[in-house]
Formats: structure tokens, sequence, C-alpha cells
């Protein structure tokens, strides 16, 4: 399976009734978990109906979701829709899932058409790098990928390729699970020595929340300086606000400008469910996150070479954006880009809740004070401990649902010393308390490193990395 | 009536569902005209019966095209359907009339919801500029307007405005008729002494036709050329191709984006007629087109001034883009545009026929030599005289379908000597060859002279028309 198809076909076709019948099943879907009035909500029920005859009549089939037309399951599989309830739901604004042990990423990876990172991949890198791979490598937090062979081949060839990672600015607040793209990205930096560009998607922050133009960009602004503090090199690396760089750069337009031209509303309807309601801008806005991943956006960069491939580290909720990119790469002369997707970052509450950033007890914030750290940990994460200690020590405790076990897996080092944790934790030799303040041993001075490199972003650090300029990338 | 309704309700209600309608009933239109497969028209169809039907549930009503829900018109104009065969058709990119007089402009000012340029206003415009009409507004070649009134309040108030207008350059061919907008927006330019923007969008022609974005701006350049021989000021006139601009502007993109969170797709289905198969480039694009009439778009003309208004004379076609510009404006703080609305110019086969590019005996071309422009207008242009010298002679000539007639009302400057040519051809005291034999001597030293202005028109000049900078506009 994999790319998403091309979907050139005219209004009207049975593969366009049924991408109106998606889109309009998750209208009502989102109507009914709204504030909708039932006026409305009967109204676009009545039209889903009407469009599901008109399927009918068309095929000469019931509409199934998961199934386009021409597209039989001899398997029967084509029963299955995966955004009914009891299942995941995973797309760049939404991430759900009951479970609380958090999403189901092997499904996700055969949804999605992705292939997993296995150890025979995770050895080639250690290969290429001669380094030991970072540990979200080693413990399945980047999992997934698409195309990581090329990257290394290109690598092993000594040919360039370039980093291509960004955020959504939508607050000033950032907590430590929006660190985790950058820290590993900045791994990759350094073991690769490429360059890399990070995209703050001001514009989108704009067009999807309630903030002015000035706001979004003031966030893109401050997220930068979090961002240079996971510690990037200054001269392999380029942070842009779009609502910036698309004025001060020749290259950037003309590649959205291609992109548009290869997308049709149809098909972003099908990738991102957007419906007729939705602005414009939101509904051409896949295009401006598309472009990063060809090198010609950054001519300042890479000249006019449009064929430095690109790796895109990311958290796989980001990637509907890339499969739409991989789509229309080809047809625009450009190679696809490759990516390496990781699994979210848990609630401080439990793997199946939203973190939030209102809300300053769903995670730990990167302003947290020591004291704050471990009282929202004492207070606030999920425990897979037992209600008595008496209990705990008998049974022992769930590390799948704990969120502190979930947390060290993230940001504890020693492989050793986390598989001991894991070990005492489910015998019910290490109790809930103490698992807690190993945790908050962690983060603690985790926190207050990241805050001191953040107050050595000076303004004219982070001007320097927001300038279009050449980078240092001869390749070694 | 005027401006376009927001229209921000939600997809499923009855003024989706009528949007829905109109857009499908367009489509089947298109795919019955155009070379689509039974199958295909067949589906579409069914969907456009479904929707209708969906339409009847919801409202209790049948749908009827111009009669949006909750506008019941008492008057039964609603009875009418402004696209039904037999009517005239005007949108951006279809120009539409079975007439051999060409489309009825009084019924269009109507549609449109535009005022009509009436003798008091061409007054009021006399006495403010202190001059002649131009012949334009003395013979109703420029017809319509919205605000132009704002525009003499602001002048006679030494208030300060820009003039907007634009070209889309899907070949190097340019015809007489393109220049219509030019020579009228030149003469603004110099009676009111006012800065001009003209756009070029390049980005447009590269989403609707095949062309690389190569050959688009190539055109844009091109195109500029003969824009520029129609005697713009260099210093008060600034030409830009939106493939350049964009990546040039640190105001420009910022309008697209605010434009593009206030338009659904709804709206721009409604207005443009896209349908979902359309590319999200052509779907996002009329806020590119919106973007200039907004005077911080051009921050090194009008620094961060946000209320300059603007004046834009284009042909009537182009109206759509700036209604929902229009609706636009108050909703993101700025001053909506105002505009003058010129006739169509019309092919040398007749009113009801179309130039195209690709028939170079369609129109008199900026490149035709005075021979050329002898045999076209004596083998081509369509005349409204008799089969006979006799029967001419005795019965008169008919003006009002003679193309001849029609572009000496465009280009022969003297009233009374028109006024006499349109008398003796109707009396029949001047013959069919007669009024060819004046249009040409018209035409053969308008064309003549400006390609000697083109010739004059280097790289460099061009090359200062189209960078951002400062322009004097000291108003006086």
């Amino acid at each position: 399976m994999a790319d998403v198809p091309d979907g050139e076909q005219g209004c009207g076709s049975p593969l366009e009734l049924f991408n109106s019948i998606a889109a309009q099943g998750q209208l009502v879907r989102s109507l009914k978990a709204g504030s909708a009035s039932k006026d409305e909500i009967d109204s676009a029920v009545k039209l889903l109906l009407a469009l599901k005859m008109s399927y009918k009549t068309a095929t000469g089939e019931d509409y199934k979701a998961d199934c386009p037309p021409g597209n039989p399951a001899p398997g029967g599989d084509c029963g299955l829709d995966a955004t009914e309830e009891g299942e995941d739901f995973v797309d760049p604004w939404t991430v759900q899932t009951s479970s609380a042990k958090g999403i189901d990423y092997d499904k996700l990876i055969v949804r999605f058409g992705s292939s997993k990172i296995d150890k025979e991949l995770i050895d080639r890198i250690e290969r290429a790098i001669g380094q030991k791979p970072h540990r979200f490598l080693r413990r399945g937090i980047f999992f997934s990928h698409r195309d990581m062979s090329q990257i290394l081949d290109a690598y092993e060839n000594k040919k360039p390729f370039y980093l291509y990672t960004g955020r959504g600015p939508s607050s000033e607040a950032m907590h430590v699970g929006h660190l985790i793209p950058f820290i590993f990205t900045k791994w990759l930096q350094d073991v690769f020595n490429v360059p890399l560009v990070i995209q703050m998607t001001d514009d989108e922050k704009y067009l999807w929340k309630d903030l002015t133009l000035d706001q979004a960009y003031g966030y893109a602004v401050e997220n930068a300086k979090d961002i240079i503090a996971c510690g990037f090199d200054i001269n392999k690396t380029f942070i842009f606000s779009d609502l910036d760089y698309m004025g001060m750069s020749p290259g950037f337009y003309k590649n959205v400008v291609k992109i548009q031209k290869h997308v049709t509303f149809n098909q972003v309807k099908g990738i991102f469910g957007f419906s007729d309601s939705d602005c414009i801008g939101k509904i051409s806005f896949p295009a401006i996150q598309a472009a990063p991943s060809f090198s010609n956006s950054f001519p300042q960069i890479f000249r006019d070479q449009t064929d430095v491939q690109c790796l895109i580290p990311c958290a796989i909720d980001q990637d509907p954006y890339f499969r739409m990119t991989r789509d229309v790469a080809p047809r625009i002369g450009y190679p696809k880009p490759a990516l390496l997707h990781s699994t979210f970052f848990p609630a401080l509450q439990g793997a199946q809740t939203k973190m939030s950033a209102s809300d300053p007890n769903s995670s730990i914030f990167l302003t947290d004070t020591a004291k704050q750290i471990k009282t929202k940990v004492n207070k606030h994460a999920f425990s897979g401990g037992r209600d008595t200690v008496e209990e705990h020590r008998q049974l022992g405790g769930n590390c799948d649902v704990d969120v502190s076990f979930m947390y060290l897996t993230f940001f504890l080092e020693d492989d050793d010393k986390l598989e001991q944790i894991r070990k005492d934790y489910t015998s019910g030799a290490l109790l809930t308390g103490e698992l807690k303040k190993t945790l908050i041993e962690v983060l603690q001075p985790l926190i207050a490193e990241h805050q001191a490199r953040r107050k050595e972003v000076t303004d004219e650090i982070v001007k320097e990395f927001m300038t279009p300029r050449k980078l240092s990338y001869d390749f070694q």
C-alpha cells in the first residue's frame, strides 16, 4: 500500500463519492462530539445518507469505510472502519486511544503503510555511524520509518542528505514531550554531521487557532529559544518562521505552488478530513509543510540543487503530511523524503489522555521548578502500582501503564538501570514512591540544565539561527 | 445585495447544501459541454439529484438557483437561474453570451450588485480632475463601479489612494483587447497622480495551464514590456510577478494568510465554481489576487499603512475576486477596495465569440504588421452591413453588431467623428468597406506606435519597474 493515490478523478465518480462520504462521516462525528445543534447534526446526517444512497446507486454496493471503490478486499478486511469506536485515531490534530498502554503502534504501522524500525535496521545504523544508537532507537521510541535504508545508502556512499523537522508554535509553553523530536534530531545531526532545517509553522497556528499573526510569530520565536537550547549546531541549522521566510526566499513559494498544483481538495479531504466549511488557508496549508522536504526550498543552503535527499524525524501524527509529500514528489521531479517516526509522549495522567498546554498538571513544562516537578510527578503521574504496599509487594506493579516508568524510558540513559527498575517494579521489590523518586531525580537536572542553556540563548543567537544563510555542510 | 455572504455555516446546513448543489450543477454542465464519458456525467447527475433531495428534506422547498435558503424573493425573481441556457455567463475564466451585441451589461450590474457609472458620476469625475473624462468613460466602456464616490471623496479631501490592476500572463501574445484596462489605468494614474501596482499572476497561470513555472514567469516579464509600453510613470508604478514577489516581500504573504483564514471552501465554491477535484492551489489562489487590494502588502511603498484606499480598474469578469475581497476586508480590519469595471473587448468574429491567443485571426495582436491589420479587419471583422451595396444604401447597416464600429468606439478619440460614422453607417451612406478603412487607419498607427514604444523598453527598465522600491507619491 503506502502512498496516497493520485485521486485526479472527476467529481461524482465512485471514488469522489467515497471520499465525500468519508469526509461527511467525519463531520457528523465531530458535530456529535462538539456542541452542534440537533438541527445541524440532523442535516449533516441527512446529507451523509443521501451520499451513501448515491454511492450504492453508482457502484451497486453499500459504502464501506476503508474499502474504496474498485478495491475489493477478498480477505474481508474491508469490514473494518479505522475510526470506529474502540480503534485508535491518529491525525495531525487528534490522537485518541482508549487503552492505558497508549496507541497500538504495530497496528498504526500497518494502517499507515510505513515500516517497523527493526533490529536489523538499528544494527545497520550502528555500523554506519560507528556509535551506539540513541536510546530512542534502542527502546522503540522512534519505531517506524520510510526509506531509512536509502538514507543509509546515501550516507555510506558519501552522498549528502539533510534533516528537516518542525514545530507548530501554538503557545509559549513547551513541555518535555515537545523536546523528543528535537533531542533525537540533534543526535542525528551530530552522528551524521548534516545540515538541518526547522520549520516553525506559525502560519498554521494562525489558521487553526484564535491567534493574531503577531502572536503566532511571537510564539515561533519563543519556541525557537527552547529548540536552540537543545544544542543544535548554529553552523548547520536554519530555523525559520513560515510567516517570515515565505517573504524572504526565492525558492520556498515556488515549491509551495508546485505542490499545490499536484494535490486536489479530494486528496486533502481524504488525508486530513478537511470539510467544505474549512477555510482555504487550512486546505492549502499541507503544501507549506511539504515544501521544506525539497532542497531547493532553501537556495541559500543548497543553491539550485533539487535532489539532496531529506530525512524527517517527527512524531507519527505528522505522517499524513509526508504521505502526501511522497505522493507528489516524483510527479514534480523531486526525491521522496525519508522519515523516522516517534511514538507519542504520554500525559502524566496516562497514555490514553491528552497533554494540554492549558493544563499545567498534564505534563512537565520546560519552565517548571524542581519543586513543581516533584509535586507533579508525585501527585499526578498515573501509577501502575497496587493500592496498598502489601498488595504491591505481593503482586507487583504494571510498567505497561505506569507513566513514571514510561517517562524513564524516554529520559534515563542507562539501559541496565532501566531494566533493573522494570524487573523490580514488576516483582514488587520497587514501590511506586521509589520509582517516582528516581524519575524526579532524572527530570530535575534535565529541566534545570535546559533552563540554564535557554538563558544563554540571546536574541542575537535566535536571529542568527533564523537568518537565511549558507550552512557549512561539506560532507565527510 | 452586493457583497458575498459570510457563509461560515456548518457543512450540511441548508446554505451549504445550496452551495453544493450550485457547484455540482455547474460541474454537470461542464461535463456535458466537455468530453466527459456518459458514466461520469451520469454519476455526477446522480449526486446532483441526491443533493437536491437532501435540500428539499432539509428546507421543505425545492432547490431554486439564485434563491439561497432564507432569502425568499416575494417578487418571484427566484425562478431565474442565471446560468440557464440563453442567459449570459461571466466568471474569471468564461464569458459566454448568445447575443451578437455581446453581454447584457445592465443585467450583469443587477446580478453582480455593482452600480452603473451614470452621467452624474462622470460629471463629478470631470469636476474633480478638471479634465474631459476618458473616452472609455464617455462611451460606457467602463460602465460599472463599486464605491467610486468614496475614492472621489478621498481625492477631494486630499487623502491618498492607489491603483491596482493586473494581468494573467498565459502567453507571450497580447492583443489590443488586453490593453483596455492598462490604457485606462494609465489615464487614471495621470489625472489623479497616484501610485499604481500591477500584479502579474504567473502563479495562477501555472496552476490553470499546462505551463512550467519558468514559462509562466517568462510570459510575465514579456507581458510587462507591453504594459510598460502603455506609458506608465516609472516613479509611480510597481509591476510584480507573484512567483517573484511572494519571496521578496515581508507583507504580501501575511495578507494572503489573513485572507485565507477568512474565506471557506464553501465560499470559493459558490463564487468561482471550484469543485472537489480542483487542486488546492486553485482553491487558495483567490486570496493571492485579493491581497494587493490592501496597502500593507507593499511595505516598500506604503510602509505599515493599512488604510490607504485602493481603486481597481479591471474587466468585469474579475469582479468575483473583488466581491470576495470586499467581503473579507472589514473582517480583517482593512478598507474595501473600490472598483471600475469595463465591458469585454469583442473578437473580430463578433461579440458572442471568444478571442483566443491561439487563433491569430480572432483579434488584432500587438505584434501585427500594418498589412496584417488591414487583412484581418477586411477579412474577419464581423460586419453589420447588408449583403449588397444596393441593399445597404437602402436599408443601412447595424452598428450594434458591427465589430469594426465597436472597435472604433474603443479607439477613435473624436466623439463627433464617431457619431457621424454611426449615423452614416446606420443610414447606409457609409459602406462597410469605408467603415473598415477608417478602423484600419486608426489601428495601424496605434499598433505601430505601441511597437515603437515597446522597443524602447529595455531589460533594465523592466527590472526597475519590477524591483520592490519606494514610489514617489506625495499627494497633491
